[in-house]
């Protein structure tokens, strides 16, 4: 598949953390910290440990190898486990994929795919919020007309605006970094019941835990997807804090308001003159398409007896699909609030005959004071 | 509006909690603590406070005499104010709503609301995650064939069942009960800047607070609407984990497998002898619709400059459609839960001729009581 | 449930429409037509037939009396059965409902509150799209600035927007008409194979159909909800085609652009000289919320076996809701459109240096010509 | 990106006819008929037009090549230009795109990946039609036990089930027939005037039509986003008929059921045992993200001005999205249901002891005949 037009709805970062490459990467990691836990906990001998770790790290397996399979069996797992049986000397080989379940191996390894992504997006959201808070300060006493339904209607600061932006993105950076926290290690067995690692599987759960670095889930959760959903739930907070910008930005920066700019407006391909608010579009365009998978993943949170059939299937793409375009929703919010132009000539003109009052200044400041006072990133 | 079937999908107390009277009161509640808060500051004068909350708590205002101002201004608190206006006397009319935008009023409101509604519903979660919690105990080492993807798969008791399903009903009660301490105070008048207060805006804010039982969100939130959005995701989580037990009940107490029955199954308008898993079909119900009115939440976070046109407006009844579904979902599932019969002897009759282990059972019981540690309500 | 500020997001009438007593009166004419077909073809006694038909037309049933019913057996036709084989004489109460299953009853009554609705919506679409004729025929050759990215880009006419909003609105139109003429009777008996009425199935389906007014489905459709998601679909085509002119009035009658103007602006309650765009924010806000409804029919479409549970149940009140919110923004998109103010002056205004040529004068003409030539109202 | 494991939520084929390659090809194709038409229509030198169409059939463009500008101008059309115009001799140059805009090229290369996709898609949908069509015909006489909410209820036969899944199938299958033949080319120029093209602009649209295989709109549809929703609504009917089928065989495939199999069951990462309904879940696993997709459409009918920004630019990548999940969705329920097992033996021991009466087979056979009249690919 080509699809490099479709980095545009995420970015080039995060579509690597998310591949099919990095996929097979982590269910191999996955086994890889499994065996290593199951030795470390006498349940398989050291040597096939070893010798799982070892191949695990150095088995070249392309995701093209594990379509046919993945297909025939609504899993890669099965597929990779062939592959990867056939790379392990037969002493060994059995010991692979100690006690697990196809959904082991594939939930742990979502949330090592989905630790990657967070990284980088909170990487860009930490900056749009640093960058939101150096505006906050800076335009504190910069009085701009208010407007709602889209009529003016009393005086504000546009420095409290950036600080009530600021408020609502660190509401949602910190509801995210807890999602992340919460991302765990899956193992269960074939039913959830661990019985294949007798009084050992909290050890190995925990060990694998502390070798992948996620969380020890305390319990199989097979059926219980409450942290992806929370996930879910915190991507869309944080495309509405960023969503509420972008939409902002791109009504002050209309023809007619024109109190913001682009640092990089975007042109046309018929209109020469056109200054389109190019990045303000494409935050949109991300957290338009955001409720879509987190939806997916929202409804698919009741799910049936042990395993699930068809709704946790469903549950890694859109998983992937959320976190890219959240990815992508961040990185431009962070390239259109670095570079926003900020035109306090035209704030002034457009208020006309009004009048701001001392009082307004004091009240903006206070509030402004403290959006910063409460942002992790310190005052600017 | 007749609408007592729809009771079927909430229940007659949320129904109440929610209603148009309930907005009313909750109204008139918020401009009395804003009058006495704002009298408390020195903002008007203590008569006048005194006035407005003998009024606010005499005045009978019918939602029907707000209806036909509610349309003409996309706002119910216009024609409130009209009507409270007349019931407070000349002098100390000007105090009333003080200094407040309808949008100050309406999300106090709601969240007032909201949490009546949300007592209800964590009441109801918290006796069906105690059932559950009974089930785990009482059923630890009841053997019962796991099935996934609705093929037999491997045992597992029902015990560890009832322990994943209370796992993940307790960790949605948490992210529910999170939110609900989050849900606040709306002080920011016209455009969110509270000049209107002076020096005084964050001492009104977080005397109203106190006075209505919300928290102080420190910063007006007019269009930061992350509260809102959390709700909508908690809710999700509880509905995930409430559908997670119907499917599932309905699954085993189908005629084949007959597993576990309701206390008080449905009967049917054309067949005398079905024993339909009446509860289990309603909790479903409520939740295949609650990621309608969540959905409209999430997709409503992101909001344009001062107040939103259109996408703010949708937010209340959307948020009282959600916690309705949310009750009934909640309701049922605790009508479900706590009158489950559990048919031990179907459940062996359905392993066939697998032999459960011991250390199965030893491993059911480690994760059971794992599940019961965890738990707020305490072991049974 | 009091709830009549909940009319501002649909009508009066179509929430009398809708409620329970309508709904109890719809199920009570589909048993008297059940019985008036069955009795036609023989199946029934003619005079338990008459017997039927006139109770059904004079047995005064609350919705309030099944409520405890329909709660218990997740369904209100068991309830309403029991009050009225109570009201017919017992050598006839045997031919009551008979063959037929709950489902049977419901979705026909379903599609009859439908019908109704839809006629009540279609006759305010029809008024808006005869206002849209108007204007696009009035102000053809009104010069407009044109918008793009919220950037003004080349000059159109006001009327060939209103020419646009015009074939949206008739095709739309167009597809609601459609869903409308597939509203059907639903007749299967319990599981769908018409067993029951043995040769004369089809000939008691087609009668009650032409009996009620809705179409004959040629098969049961328990299991098959094309045209109740068809509905959903289409609803939001209408809410698309609404949104997309409420969004444009909004943003032309701001400030700062101020081409237009609703008839009666709403005010503020703190903001005295605020022109609230009211009515365009009440369209915004129904049509913001119909995603919600519409998605939980079309996410309800997979249906398991003779009758789902959980899903079907959910039906009947997003069906209601949805079409509650379609009508809600079809009047209020029938007042902004009919009352539109337009300031031709401030279009010429907005133009600026740019002077408009006689082609792009005669290129609208033409393009609204169009549209008015296939519009079904003619031109005006 | 590196994405082969997500084919199997889609097929190879779909892939490439929706890849990004594709994309650029049909965007080329778009220029080329412009660059022709508007030469037959004498708006450009015919020599323009022959070295247009010459180009854009020989020039190699790479994805890749257009990322960093489709990332600066939020639109690939930008970038593509650049290259197109170094490709063409200077002074023909300036006749390329002769009077478009980006939205024309894009909207009108989107519609004609949609209509190659549903090619793919309706194929795959009427081989699973006739092979529904043979079953309905070879078991109306099988009597299977009927179950509603789970519970065994009356008997029916399987042929009459299969006949009511082809009967929902058709009627699904009609309507994206339907929107396929809607499915239009787009010229407007840059508000949607097409003065660009003055009195030739209706006949430079209807020859691009006739050209690229494509509907003649009839107006500019810039803003109008109806063919779109309605393909969104559409596919979601399609995916409702799929998804009743797998839910159903899902059911009837189970252990403790068992009447029908898949040809080739999946197999487990640790249970080999197992026989799981794999394509059941796959066409499950595609169902459930449908609604993602289309809602996200669906959300984006209600545009701003002339272009909206931010709505319309998610909605190429969500088309995609919609159209490679249907296209999965099809290919597996062909597969599921052409290789589909009955197990009549196990049907009739799962009636117990129901005997089944000769009006329920001749009522069934009468159904079965009435949808099989209705089916358009004829009775088997």
């Amino acid at each position: 598949m080509s699809d490099e037009l479709a980095a545009v709805f995420a970015t080039p970062d995060v579509i690597r953390a998310l591949d099919d490459d990095a996929l097979v990467a982590a269910m191999l990691s996955v086994e890889s910290a499994l065996g290593a836990a199951c030795g470390a906990a006498g349940l398989i001998p050291a040597a096939a440990a070893a010798e799982i770790e070892e191949r695990c790290a150095s088995v070249e397996i392309s995701p093209a190898e594990l379509a046919a399979g993945a297909l025939a069996h609504a899993t890669p797992v099965v597929p990779l486990l062939e592959r990867l049986r056939a790379a392990v000397s037969p002493p060994h080989r059995e010991y692979l994929h100690f006690g697990a379940t196809s959904q082991d191996i594939l939930d742990t390894a979502g949330c090592l795919l989905a630790a990657r992504a967070l990284e980088l997006v909170l990487a860009d959201l930490a900056a749009t919020a640093d960058a939101l808070a150096q505006l906050a300060s800076a335009h504190a006493g910069t009085v701009q007309m208010g407007r709602t339904l889209l009529q003016q209607a009393r005086p504000t600061t546009f420095g409290l605006v950036c600080a009530g932006w600021l408020a609502a993105l660190d509401g949602a950076r910190a509801d995210l970094l807890d999602v992340r926290e919460r991302l765990a290690v899956q193992l269960g067995g074939p039913v959830g019941t661990r019985e294949e690692y007798g009084p050992a599987g909290a050890v190995v759960a925990a060990d694998m835990a502390r070798r992948l670095g996620l969380a020890d889930p305390g319990m199989p959760w097979h059926t219980d997807r409450q942290r992806i959903g929370a996930l879910a739930g915190a991507a869309q907070l944080v495309g509405g804090a960023l969503g509420s910008i972008a939409r902002t930005v791109a009504l002050l920066a209309s023809t007619e308001i024109g109190e913001v700019a682009e640092a990089q407006p975007g042109g046309s391909s018929a209109m020469p003159h056109k200054r389109n608010p190019a990045r303000a579009t494409l935050v949109l365009a991300c957290v338009h398409q955001l409720a879509g998978p987190a939806g997916t993943l929202l409804a698919g949170l009741a799910v049936e007896e042990q395993r699930s059939a068809g709704v946790w299937q469903a549950e890694l793409p859109a998983l992937r699909h959320l976190l890219r375009l959240l990815a992508g929703a961040a990185a431009h919010a962070r390239a259109l609030v670095t570079g926003l132009r900020v035109d306090t000539a035209r704030m002034r003109d457009n208020l006309g005959s009004v009048v701001p009052s001392q009082i307004l200044l004091d009240s903006a400041q206070a509030l402004v004071d403290a959006a910063l006072a409460a942002h992790p990133g310190g005052a600017p």
